[in-house]
């Protein structure tokens, strides 16, 4: 039986006893010629592309009906709780981003995707924080019906569960979510918030 | 004379030597429960609120005119390079979301707030790998016209460029930026993604 995950505790880590994450020093000579130094944490991990990891807007989009994409519950362990995201995984080795979007989409999803729309800029996730960049892949998916899920394709230990929303109502599904007590990332959120505006705002 | 930043060195960092960021291996029960690992980076200086950072869309608005945001050009040595992002910042101690950011936009980009339009829930930056998380408040400030701007509030030492840009524009400017060699933060292009998408999807 599925249980709530828990915390059992947490301890400093060094870095030469990480396995995926670094701490880094970085000395660097600022715009006005002084000697400066900042600290970051880098994915142990970046494959031979130079992209970190993928994240998938899913356009689910069925004959008369609202178009929807895909987001995903998942607990994560930084954060001791449940987060609400876009699909997404890391890139494995030489794969391109548009491959890993449509590898993670059917893994974490069931989905098969019939075409990639967009493939974003690169990103990088907190520029003040850490190293970590990412791609975001548009891919498109005719389905007959948006309101049945085909069977997803998890790895044993993986816990994903799928929620199909209607894009026009994502911002609303993220504040719901919250005051339920489950976090949200912030890719996600912004993306939402993008959506969101333009009902709002006069341009 | 203003030169171009440059990274002299980097080296691994221990989490007990680092002051601003530091490295957790967490152990956790799983869904199974089942006894699993993870490792995360962790910001040392949240306050009180528990919220790490905010960033400010900002709503720019003269008569007549196309509703503009602000955009800064910020060198982030974690990425060697200069990164477009909204204007951003810490909290402080027992500060606000808000309040935050309403300074924070005083202070990169001289601009004062007239009214929060809107305040986020709490996102979590990257939560596969590290325990930050922001908000994103939306701050209306009215103007004679969108084509000047204030003088900033800099910190010694501290160089930001401002630019003001349509909204509608905004992800087309960041695919310009990106082309240029700069980089682009993953918030800001997600939140352009969205608004964007509903100019290209029949909803």
């Amino acid at each position: 039986m599925k249980q709530t995950p828990q915390i059992l505790s947490v301890e400093d880590l060094n870095t030469s006893d990480a396995k995926w994450v670094g701490l880094k020093r970085i000395h660097y000579q600022d715009e006005d010629g002084k000697a400066r130094t900042w600290e970051a944490a880098a994915r142990k991990t970046r494959g031979s592309g130079g992209v970190d990891a993928v994240a998938i807007l899913t356009l689910l989009q069925a004959e008369g009906q609202k178009t929807c994409t895909i987001i995903i519950e998942q607990y994560r362990p930084p954060l001791g709780k449940v987060c609400i995201e876009f699909p997404a995984g890391l890139i494995d080795g030489d794969e391109t981003a548009e491959a890993a979007a449509i590898r993670e989409l059917r893994e974490e999803t069931g989905y098969e995707a019939k075409e990639v729309v967009d493939s974003s800029p690169v990103m990088w996730c907190d520029p003040g924080m850490t190293t970590a960049n990412m791609k975001v892949v548009t891919l498109r998916v005719p389905v007959e019906d948006t309101k049945t899920m085909p069977k997803q394709h998890l790895d044993p230990g993986e816990h994903i569960v799928r929620r199909i929303v209607e894009v026009d109502a994502l911002y609303d599904v993220l504040r719901d979510y919250e005051e339920k007590g489950f976090t949200v990332d912030a890719r996600l959120a912004n993306f939402a918030m993008g959506f969101a505006l333009t009902k709002t705002l006069k341009l």
